[in-house]
Parts: structure tokens; C-alpha cells; sequence
């Protein structure tokens, strides 16, 4: 078999059905990234070692560390240490912006929320998108659905990652990213999106996992009108969407979906 | 319907082959829980409000926070500003020693890796368990496979969380921890066989979920001889579970499992 970034080979025993037998299998990396911002380490994620510049740029955008591409001048990842070190060199004025909200946190963190340190320092209240509402469509859906599983290169060859995938209107895929990491992949897709300077407007995003707060609160972020996603959603995140106005569709299969910004 | 511990009922709509209809739908709840340490809030996580006293617990001793039960003296949850914030009561010596650590990491948050600011801060060499080896046998996995799915209240209700189950040697499930984050509700486990004052080295934790580096890590830590889990496992995680000494059966369902610390 070839290589494929982000999987790594050893030997397994597999037992079925009252026999073993050695064998070699594929399994999915799972690296520490450290993300260093103008010389400063920031967070340190557990990821997939592959599209690392571009989960560097999506970390940035959807976590609101710059405000736009503009600002990252430059990225440039090594591995050390039994890990990888992207750095990314941003603007003076988002990095002193950065600095200050890492004082006033005491130690603002990889993920979006465990890092935060007390409850009154969480923002449960996101501000509405302007982009135009997209209506979850069931044709739109089932495409995409259709259409991600054999893009899913790394989980074919693992069974451990997630995928996520950028839609056109019509739910033809056009890009995917994978990672063990849900908001990895999705960091990855947003980050490939500001390098390809293309609008996260004019499509939606399709994942292969639950529905997470932190996914819906990343897509609110950056405009993305619509989250659909295979399994199913928290309450919180139907409760981020609805406030945000990004249309969520979970359960999505070639057959339905179920749509929880409907109601409420 | 009954009540049950972190669901939340809303309106949704449900479209299937070319239908749509609104319904009521039941969802997982997320919401913010910060662990405070004697007065000192110490970490925010996304985790579904039920079993809180046994993740806080959990958690303290899972992460190194305190070394046995007997170092903490109380523990109480109450829900505030849109989340639940537990307080605990630990010894002082504890205490000291964790204001010691936040100190010198700037920073140390809920999810075990990604508060930790730079690579060289984190622990990829895990000390030996002192448990006895387990070997995985099929007919004991097999066993828990078939009895968890009954057990994940939570999950037949929403779709949206992991289970944490405590088995036997002979593979009986005796008690099961859900939520929407698998770390949480091996947490949850972690804190049930604390306060039961059960011995983790006397049988084995099967996991609904993959296998990422943090769950065989909080195994690891806590001298749990066996990890099993439904899907696949990383890369690093089988690394570490072959250094600590911790058996890693994954994919593990009622016809077979595969080991993945046989070889190495």
C-alpha cells in the first residue's frame, strides 16, 4: 500500500471469530502542534500531521486571533521534539491584541473552551452572520452525503478520522480535510479556504461527526451559513446556531436529515 | 418520554425520502463545567451535565491533581451563569503542589493537552503500570460489546454521547458513564470507582468511542490494566499504551477485536 500522510503502519493482532493472526495495519497519526505566534507558543493541539499550514491559518481566523488572511504574513512548520511547531508570523496589531487577551485569560488555549479558566470568561452569545440564510435542501444534502465518503482517504485507511468537507450550493464536495481531531478538520478546511481566497460564504460545510458547540461557534465566526453534519448535535449547538443564524442539519444521509434550526 | 439526565427536548423538523415534518427530538446537553480547587477555578470544560461530582473527582486524580481519593474532603456542584461550576476541597499539600505546576505552565486547562503551551511541557513517556498484564480474550470483549448498547441511555435517546463502561475480568459490565466528550465520561468512570472505593487494576474500561493518546494516558495514569474500545485507535495512543504497559483492544465488537499492543 502507499504511503498516505497521516497514517502510520505497525503490527497488530487481529482476532476474529476464535482466530488470531498478526498482520501489519494502518493507524492515524496523532501528533502535539504547537502553534507559535510571533515567536510566542500559543497552544500546543493534538492533530494529524498533515495540512498543517493551513489548520495554522484556520486556528487563527475561527479563533479569532487575526481578523483576516492579511494579517498572517507568514507560516512555516518543523517538526521537533517529538512534535511539530508551526509559526506563523502575524500583524503587529493583531499580536499585541492577542498578547492582551492572553493576560486578561491567564493562559488561552488550543481548543476554544478548556482553556478558559472561569464560567463568566466563556461567550455563549455569538453575533448573528451576515451571510445569506442557506435553506437545508434535501437533494443539497444527500449529494454531499453521497459524495464524502469516498474522499475520506485517511479514515478508509484508519477508521479514526474526521473529515471535513467544503460544499458548493448544490452539495457538490470540493475540498475535504481530515483529522483525529472534529475541530482540526474543520480549523483545516477554514484555513484552506483563506489561502484559496475563497468566500465561506458562498457554500457549506459537511462533517462526518457530531455537532459540537465549538463547530457551530468556529462556522459562526467565519460567515459559514450552513453546518451539516452525519451524526448528531448538542443542545448547545442548536442553541449557538439558532442565535447565530447558521442553518445546522444533522443526521445527514443520502435519505434525510433532520434540520434543529427549524423551530425555536 | 421521561425525564432523563442530560437530555434536552426542542422542536425539530425531520425530513426523510422527499417528507418533511416537525417534531419534538431529544438532544445531549453540553455545558460549561469549570472545576474549581479549593477557591481556585482551574478549568472550563464542554461536558453534559449529570455524574458532575464523579467527573470533578475523576478529573483530580486522572490528571495528577491529587494521587488518591483520600486527598479530597468535599465536593459540590451548583449551577451558575449558564453552567455548572464544582468546587472541590482538596488537601493542602495537593493544593500547593497544583498552584506550583499552573505557575510553571502558565496555564494548565481542562483537556490535558492542549493548555500546555509549548512541546516541551508535555509528557510523551508514561511510567509502567504496576497493574497486572491483562491479556485480551475474545470471549470477554465479545461480553462487553454485547452488553454496553443497552446500558447508553443517553446515547439511545440523542445519538450524541460516549459511553464509559467498568467491566469485569470476565468481560460483565457493571457500570456505564455517558457524554458528549469521551474523556468526560472515562472522567466520569475514573471518579465512580473512587468514591465506590473499587480497585482499577481489578478489571477494564470499554470505551463507545476511538482511541485517542488522552484516554490511554488517564488509563495509564490511574493503573487500569486494559483499555477497550468500539473504533479505531491513534497512532500515539497505541505508542503509549505499549510503554505503560496498558492493553489496547480496539475495534472491538461481539465477533472479534484487534490488539493492538501484541506487537512492538
Amino acid at each position: 500500500m502507499s504511503e498516505q500522510a497521516g497514517a502510520a503502519r505497525l503490527e497488530i493482532r487481529r482476532h476474529r471469530d476464535g482466530e488470531a493472526q498478526s498482520a501489519m495495519d494502518w493507524v492515524a497519526e496523532e501528533v502535539p502542534v504547537a502553534l507559535v505566534f510571533n515567536g510566542i507558543s500559543h497552544a500546543v493541539m493534538m492533530a494529524t500531521p498533515c495540512d498543517l499550514e493551513q489548520l495554522a491559518v484556520g486556528f487563527a481566523l475561527s479563533e479569532g486571533i487575526v481578523s483576516r488572511r492579511a494579517e498572517i504574513f507568514d507560516v512555516e512548520a518543523e517538526r521537533i521534539c517529538g512534535g511539530t511547531e508551526v509559526r506563523l508570523d502575524i500583524a503587529q496589531p493583531a499580536f499585541l491584541a492577542m498578547k492582551e487577551r492572553r493576560r486578561s485569560l491567564a493562559g488561552r488555549t488550543g481548543c476554544g473552551v478548556c482553556g478558559i479558566e472561569s464560567l463568566g470568561l466563556l461567550d455563549l452569545s455569538p453575533d448573528r452572520i451576515t451571510a445569506r440564510p442557506l435553506v437545508a435542501d434535501a437533494a443539497t444534502i444527500a449529494r454531499a452525503a453521497s459524495e464524502l465518503p469516498a474522499r475520506q482517504r485517511l479514515n478508509q485507511l484508519t477508521g479514526c478520522a474526521h473529515a471535513a468537507a467544503w460544499c458548493g450550493l448544490d452539495g457538490e464536495v470540493k475540498a475535504v480535510f481530515e483529522d483525529v481531531g472534529r475541530h482540526n478538520a474543520l480549523d483545516k478546511l477554514i484555513g484552506h479556504l483563506a489561502l484559496q481566497d475563497l468566500s465561506p460564504s458562498d457554500g457549506f460545510v459537511f462533517m462526518s461527526s457530531r455537532a459540537s458547540y465549538e463547530l457551530v461557534r468556529k462556522a459562526a465566526r467565519m460567515n459559514i451559513p450552513m453546518l451539516a453534519t452525519i451524526s448528531a448535535p448538542t443542545a448547545l449547538a442548536v442553541d449557538i446556531a439558532r442565535q447565530a443564524g447558521v442553518t445546522l442539519a444533522s443526521f445527514c444521509r443520502q435519505n434525510g436529515f433532520v434540520e434543529y434550526t427549524a423551530g425555536g
